[in-house]
């Protein structure tokens, strides 16, 4: 029931809108009337989303001539950028900043290390295209606003983008359970940290192009965190460091 | 199809396997015969689950009755401690650290926490009864099986356990956006730290009686990390500096 940045039909718009989903605006059809165009009108006001009245041949048009039922939402979109412009806004600060995301497969984790991005003012978000999860609404939701606000690039070859990366002078680390302790390192350079598949950490070829790797000391029986918490934990530790 | 601890019916004990829920053992009828038994001995064998053939009256009786199929899976159980516990055990730290959820609604949430307090070496957890989310599958799954690891005690009211920290010499410290920066803060003394719900964060109540409020400095637009980031990067705070 749902289409390229478009959700439509009566159940499908109010579900998007219960489950808080990043809605741009509501065409509902002028044939529409009555109980239905009132409950649509009181739902969206209530989450400040713009409804407007579209001609039956608009919402046909909208919703690619499938059964509308007379109402229309077009998500929020994402648009993505170039790994030139991330790189580009990344170097307007004073220590560049590029988080790189190799196969990270849960939506919930992809949102919250994307929120964490945005609230560290990482430079923007290298993500590969391929065995990752798509920046879909549960990422955008998850990622409370996030995405909007962050340069995000997707790319086929994180290994090609790495060399990129170190030609421009930037140094590469990996996030991995045998590197060093996070906390003694040096943040002040331009830095682009990887994070890897949840599972199965970076993959061999990523890990091997890194400049150094960083470990995260812990003290309890299990061994790993989850990935959007070490994301957090190195992010926020890069911070402190550089503010200090 | 499931109840207490106790899953039953050849679909959702597959399913139950297929998604690496914590299953302590399989019975399986010894009336069940043919290729089911193959598959279900097959799939608990990659997953190293044991599985055990019962008469179909053990059967019944485990799942109360009620159609099994001849197949159930009985769920590794959560024994919660006492607040007491808790505290005793936190007490065997050089500082004690307790960590209180103060209606975490979300289960990745929450599994994900309690992940970082395991790993973090945190002396035991003290959720809140009431609108927090259970202790169930996906907790234990995305715990990654921090739960059966850590001292973990349910509460109706926090405020008075908090009270009895107070007494016991512990320092309460709250998670909130308006606190103290969380990086400036010694942590070299018996500390309770306090995270709140995702969307309201602390209950005005459990503010009033924190200490000091913790907050993370931020540089973005947006204001505000996923609780189990917050909570990551306060706890591997505390343990850094404790460390150092």
């Amino acid at each position: 029931m749902s289409g390229n940045n478009i959700i439509f039909g009566r159940k499908p718009v109010f579900e998007a809108m219960e489950a808080d989903s990043e809605i741009r605006r509501i065409f509902i059809s002028q044939n529409l009337r009555g109980d239905i165009v009132f409950k649509i009108k009181k739902a969206a006001k209530e989450r400040g989303i713009p409804v407007k009245t579209a001609s039956p041949e608009r919402i046909d048009q909208l919703c690619g001539k499938q059964n509308s039922q007379g109402i229309v939402a077009e998500l929020e979109e994402i648009t993505f950028a170039s790994v030139n412009d991330v790189i580009l806004n990344a170097q307007k600060m004073e220590f560049p900043l590029v988080l790189l995301l190799d196969s990270i497969q849960d939506t919930h984790n992809l949102g919250a290390i994307l929120r964490s991005a945005e609230c560290t003012g990482v430079g923007g978000v290298i993500i590969t295209a391929h065995f990752s999860a798509p920046v879909n609404d549960t990422v955008i939701k998850t990622s409370a606003g996030a995405v909007s606000h962050l340069k995000i690039a997707t790319v086929k070859n994180l290994v090609s983008v790495i060399r990129t990366l170190k030609d421009e002078g930037f140094w590469i680390a990996g996030a991995d359970m045998s590197g060093e302790p996070y906390n003694t390192k040096d943040y002040k350079m331009p830095l682009a940290l990887v994070m890897g598949n949840e599972e199965k950490g970076l993959r061999r070829l990523v890990k091997d192009n890194c400049d150094f790797l960083l470990g995260i000391p812990m003290k309890g029986s299990i061994d790993s965190l989850n990935v959007s918490v070490s994301a957090g934990v190195l992010l926020f530790e890069i911070l402190r460091q550089r503010e200090k």
